[in-house]
């Protein structure tokens, strides 16, 4: 195996490719698709065609008890009911927090006394520009979801180990909430720190 | 907050949709999208647009010095070098362990003695029916890689730790490998077990 070439002061112009130009596939009721020509590190031309997403977020409630709050939802795309963290997408613009503070609220009807950004996930990097930011909520209080039309789910609680137990058996399966999981996991046990001062617009 | 309906026999009732019909929007050189008419659990009718995946394959590949082989690749749509799991899509009809054989192969240039099938992620189920098989890899030689044309990227090892501290501080945000990170690192405590078993065409 050849060692890869490092061009001294650009250490990753050998895996680097340049837009040449950008092409509209598709505007759909919900999903727009470009085509990028790119220049390869080569000097070769290749295309790349993904999906346009505004970013979404995604949050790992914590309720009093040490259980955490989750939603089952039927995806069409998968064709089945998924075990899920609360999750939505950004309106363009919207602060992070502020975006989670709402969905929280909309989907399961908890509202949160303290919120900690632990990271970012990208889901789907072969084909689409979309990052979540993962979020946890902790001080929760109950009060009425407000479900979107043509929005339907269970919200549902459960402990860290049985989430841990569904993602290894394989009734979690979501990405984005195996990701959660991870933080989940590395936060209980003190490994991963979070900073609960999360402020909107921050 | 009403608690869900629940009709006996059917417990996903109140939540699953019918599709009704389904267009093709797009049949781009790599991406297909199409638009599937939905009856949803009320009665009334919406609209699913998702991209048709054949399914892939991610490979946690432990050398016998306790590392892992990760790679480090220029992904277009989110604009930087993303460091993953080997990882590739299945050709249709192709057996998932012979892929993930193929894959580990061809960008690593590695071959592993023991297979063991993990479990199973959905990267994007809002917008893609793809899934990706998580597979374990040990007893590894390494030979000559063959990456396809226009493929280009780095093989990088590192310590499990030396991983999940990426992860915990956002070098490393790859939906798959947080997903193969939960894995790994409940894989190495002990508390999930593998099966080493596997064979081809099980």
């Amino acid at each position: 195996m050849n060692p890869p070439r490092v061009p001294a002061g650009e250490p990753d112009a050998h895996l680097q490719e340049q837009t040449v130009r950008r092409e509209k596939l598709l505007e759909g009721r919900f999903l727009k698709v470009v085509r990028d020509t790119v220049r390869l590190p080569d000097g070769g031309e290749s295309y790349r065609e993904f999906i346009l997403h505004p970013g979404a977020v995604a949050i790992v409630p914590l309720l009093d008890d040490g259980q955490v709050v989750l939603e089952r939802q039927y995806r069409h795309p998968v064709g089945r009911v998924m075990v899920e963290f609360p999750a939505g997408k950004l309106t363009p613009g919207e602060d992070p927090l502020l975006c989670a503070q709402r969905e929280l609220l909309e989907e399961t009807g908890y509202t949160a006394r303290e919120w900690a950004h632990a990271g970012t996930m990208h889901p789907c990097i072969g084909y689409a520009d979309e990052s979540i930011g993962i979020w946890f909520a902790r001080g929760l209080t109950l009060g009425e979801r407000k479900l979107d039309e043509a929005e339907f789910l269970d919200v549902i609680t459960a402990t860290p180990a049985q989430l841990l137990d569904w993602c290894r058996q394989g009734q979690v399966t979501d990405g984005k909430t195996l990701s959660c999981a991870l933080w989940l996991q590395n936060v209980l046990s003190g490994e991963w720190v979070l900073d609960w001062g999360a402020q909107s617009g921050s």
